[in-house]
């Protein structure tokens, strides 16, 4: 079935989407509705804001990706931002810029992916604009959170004789892209009736397609009395994120390739697609894991917690900032960015 | 001189366009530079937040507006509905989306002017995301402010016999765009070393490109002592702002004809084009103006105001929202939204 956005109209097609919004969080105080949302300030808290812009073509393929999926995706990529400043995210506005191309039921999926997000997270949805697009689908989340501001971990505050720690596993977003792209070029070639066999690699999919944010770790940091001394979230890929806490720390480190978090499926993908899985690691992106830096005195208690491994150290500055591979050369670390298409 | 936004890169260009920038707001904690913003609570406030996505090509039209203008725009129609709150705007997050097609040079100018309207407004930005683009240039603005819980506005508080206001004067702006398009026609179609003449409607231009949020009027309200019990600033245009004040506050409404402000070059324009003035004030959009409701006991005191104009009543629901007409004669109110493109 197919409803054009049309029948709604622009206030039909809001009211439609942000039905039934309930808000969780007791600083939400007024919501979607007027011309801004009423946030109250919880006692002793500061306020963390940060924002995404995904536009169609750039950030995600609606060949492959599911809308409902592309709808979490979008939330949970500002919850993460939240969560690398140490931070709860509380409330979030989402715009949506929609071309004809669109049904209202394409739009309802889409909102439905960042209903579930927020309603994993504990999140509100409290306002954002709709509008009609020239060009595809345009979506930009802004996301607020909060923090006490003695827990707030800025990516400024790494040590010399720090520990550089990672959670979860790098480079399996990265695979599941290109294992997406593959299959949409052999559909394109060639007999579309075929459904492309992704056993096996489900994680790589879950991966690209439903990242989630880690919270657990966040959790798990401050149960055990853990508070970071830098920390960012990876979406760039780790090289580009371990610079950008080194260049604001002021300090260098040294990361090494054979304490890398791999999975298996990645490692796969990465031999049968010829590709060096060191490099899908360390620029891949998208990984929403969390890098962080901590004291060495916090050695015994991270070493031992689930899912965060400890990747290299943090040293002086004029050490710069190196690789240590497996056969134990250094190789200095390089950020990759994007330039415009 | 164009420099291509490739030779600075994402992190770049992003370093580029925000250097130099100084946090005025003393709830600033930390600005641009990490996962996401810190602010700090004023005591006794709340947040505020708003957001707007601008699109090239539905919103703005790069063949007539020039950057600068832009990004002054961009950033002012969200100081607006934090206004429209009874509130200040303290900080904004900007998110761009940018082709091939800009240089460097370019988006210097648009954040020019987002960086000046921030400065006579008193706002600091943040933060937000920088992305290359496939379809030209997007906008995604988000506004952070601050007001007293007891002095924000909601649209909801109209009452049976408060008085409808209105800020400056309506249809201004939608006149100056109906110019642009024209001049845009006959230069595409002619002799394109012409330079239109816009003599004698520079008001109609400055409305349309140079728009500015109205902190005078929210000053002047607050100095009189007078809260209105209803606003929201006008963007979609009249008409439809005041049946979201009615349908959200349950009450009707007469508006008069003969009390629309609306200025000489306006209706000057109107006649020129042929179109109705009144059509233009209630539905013509983006003036920008503050739209309110007042108790009848505020009359002495609004209507010695400068820049206000009360526009009409409050009236019980039962007897619905209508326009009534020089001659007498009533018209049910009708709003305008858009469909997309």
């Amino acid at each position: 079935m197919r409803t054009e956005i049309a029948t709604l109209g622009e206030f039909g097609l809001i009211r439609h989407l942000t039905e039934g919004l309930e808000n969780r969080q007791p600083s939400t105080r007024y919501g979607v509705g007027d011309d801004a949302a009423v946030i109250a300030c919880s006692e002793g808290k500061q306020t963390l804001i940060t924002t995404d812009l995904l536009l169609e073509g750039v950030h995600f393929d609606l060949t492959y990706v599911p809308l409902k999926h592309l709808g979490y995706k979008s939330a949970v990529v500002n919850f993460s931002d939240i969560y690398a400043m140490n931070g709860t995210p509380t409330q979030i506005t989402v715009s949506l810029g929609v071309s004809k191309r669109f049904s209202v039921e394409e739009m309802e999926a889409l909102y439905a992916g960042i209903r579930l997000a927020c309603e994993e997270y504990g999140v509100d949805i409290v306002g954002g604009d709709t509008t009609s697009s020239m060009t595809g689908l345009t979506i930009s989340i802004t996301c607020l959170g909060e923090a006490a501001p003695e827990q707030i971990v800025y990516r400024n505050g790494a040590h010399d004789t720090d520990l550089l720690c990672v959670s979860g596993d790098l480079g399996a977003a990265y695979m599941g892209l290109q294992l997406l792209e593959r299959e949409k070029l052999v559909l394109k070639g060639g007999d579309q009736t075929i459904q492309p066999d992704f056993t096996g690699r489900e994680y790589l999919l879950e991966r690209q397609l439903k990242p989630e944010a880690r919270r657990d770790i966040i959790r798990q940091l401050a149960e055990e009395q853990v508070k970071p001394t830098a920390m960012m979230d990876i979406s760039d890929g780790l090289s580009s994120e371990v610079l950008h806490i080194c260049t604001q720390s002021k300090v260098g480190c040294r990361l090494y390739e054979e304490h890398l978090p791999i999975d298996y499926q990645t490692a796969a993908m990465a031999e049968e697609l010829n590709m060096n899985v060191t490099t899908c690691a360390l620029n891949g992106g998208e990984d929403y894991e969390l890098l962080f830096t901590v004291p060495l005195s916090a050695y015994d208690k991270v070493s031992q917690m689930d899912g965060i491994r400890v990747i290299g150290h943090i040293t002086k500055p004029e050490l710069g900032c190196a690789l240590v591979t497996r056969d134990g050369q250094e190789f200095e670390l390089k950020a990759q960015g994007w330039n415009p298409l």
